[in-house]
């Protein structure tokens, strides 16, 4: 059940730009997706679209309301609900990644009813899963792993659809995330899939395609993570990727929620990554590394970047700072 | 919420002694859990304990009836709840891990509660589960990992638990799926928990123990099995072991479910699932093969045996033929 286009941006009462990061990830990555944003008194976040009300945005042609603002603790404020009732009722759509859901709200499901409106809460998966199969596909897949959780994997596997898209190539970005599936409209909350079924999902949203075709697959979590690991190797062995790209951020200390961990080198993830994948698909390589350099200066990145690229004989670029040309070169 | 015991085996209509294998796990491993057997017409299956009527083992102080009986499609049938009814009005709980759950009939669940009783679904997990943390903790931990699913990692971990309590040390197997659990009364059922609390499920049922105590927990897929490898995973991250036991079925031509992929060696799964675990664990070490021979001769399983030991110089028995004598004196 795709999210309907275009999306009106609500960015409700953003204390700060950084929170109404989903908001500003559907800006970078779908510019041409929303009509406009929806600001309440006090917002600090601007997508530098067109301010709107609801009945401007309904008449604008806004088939979803997405809230694109994240809230303390996930809650949905009572100063959002006017806005969300008014979309409901103007023949809109609301889709949410919030911890709390839309759903569970009394006063936005009689909304939705009455208008025979959907409810989109993405954290939550809506189709029922098969278990794997493991069988080869046609269409080609590329999975972005990490060292870590949160260190570029969606912004790797979004840089590669732009530049592949740029270059006339048939390519998809995979989300299997809340914040991928609501910059796209689709995709698969793969952290809240049943166990036995996270595989087969991953399967799902990356089925057979044309032989030319790139699936662009969102990396979750780490296999050097002990709390997410098993949602990284059924993304591994569900995705069966023909190419890998390796993610890092090289400042961290640790991993993330897990202070007695350090961050383990894109030397010790190459291998086992590499061995993992081969066991679905033999075929499957490395082909490059995409480093978060954010917290480096022009001249430590590109001092960094080089050293990586020499040790690792791999393409080694900021997707961010540089974009992924390199990358796709190197598939 | 473990279950009561002791409890009354409900055999049902089993059309042969195969379909009454969670009683027959329940029987081998906890003889000591069960009061009595109740059969309709036509059993074929048969535990040797007494066959009591519901009223009876309500007087012989049963206190849980335990569906010990598959039905083709995980159904429950019409001919089976009278007994239920009755067990429920008689003051017992009931436990299934069938697919299709008791609370879902109406007229169990109006049994239960007309008398305050419990009916325990043991396929779906009861307890919301953390995130690991991933920190150690006191107490062993030995878990069992397999070329693939089914090969005797369940039965490895109770061999194992008998011999150790047998010798005076403290060891608790661990129930990870739905047979163990009835067998043994507690546990989580891993494939029915939600992908991001795998890891930390795991965790929870392998808690801070004294430093002799092991918990000897059950196995789960295959790290080489595409359909299930993210909770195997989850399972090596979460339980942090000391000790891994390697399980295989030597005659099996390819994995369960998946003919297209061809069963891997000890050898191939030996070194993964050490590094694997040396990431929460680097103290961990393999310490033997449990090797599933019932369908080789006795001269065949020994020559078997005796050719993988030399292979591998560990300890390589059938703890259903042989007790797991040489793997405890290898802990």
């Amino acid at each position: 059940m795709p999210l309907s286009q275009p999306y009106l941006l609500f960015l409700g009462d953003a204390p700060d730009a950084l929170a109404a990061k989903v908001a500003q990830g559907i800006r970078d990555w779908r510019p041409e997706a929303s009509v406009g944003q929806f600001r309440l008194p006090g917002c600090k976040a601007d997508m530098g679209l067109p301010d709107m009300t609801i009945a401007e945005a309904a008449a604008a042609g806004a088939r979803t309301l997405v809230i694109g603002v994240a809230n303390r603790g996930g809650l949905i404020p009572e100063a959002w609900k006017p806005a969300l009732v008014e979309a409901l009722t103007a023949g809109m759509d609301v889709a949410a990644g919030l911890h709390n859901l839309l759903r569970d709200e009394p006063d936005l499901a009689a909304a939705a009813a009455a208008g025979g409106r959907t409810l989109h809460d993405v954290r939550v998966p809506v189709l029922h899963y098969p278990i794997a199969d493991g069988k080869p596909r046609p269409g080609k897949r590329l999975l972005a792993v990490g060292t870590d959780c949160s260190c570029g994997k969606m912004y790797t596997a979004l840089a590669l659809e732009k530049t592949m898209r740029g270059r006339g190539m048939k390519a998809d970005f995979r989300a299997t995330g809340q914040t991928g599936i609501l910059i796209t409209g689709d995709g698969v909350p793969l952290d809240a899939v049943v166990a036995d079924f996270m595989a087969g999902a991953i399967e799902a949203v990356t089925p057979a395609n044309d032989a030319g075709h790139w699936d662009l697959i969102e990396g979750q979590g780490s296999l050097f993570h002990a709390s997410y690991s098993g949602v990284t190797l059924a993304l591994i062995h569900g995705g069966q990727p023909d190419a890998l790209v390796l993610c890092h951020e090289p400042t961290r200390s640790h991993l993330r929620g897990l202070p007695h961990y350090k961050v383990p080198s894109l030397d010790e993830l190459r291998p086992l990554a590499l061995q993992l994948a081969r066991i679905v698909n033999p075929d499957c390589r490395v082909i490059g590394c995409a480093i978060n350099t954010a917290a480096l200066t022009e001249a430590q990145a590109a001092a960094y970047l080089a050293e990586t690229e020499a040790r690792l004989a791999l393409p080694c670029i900021d997707p961010f700072r540089h974009g992924a040309e390199r990358l796709v070169d190197a598939l």
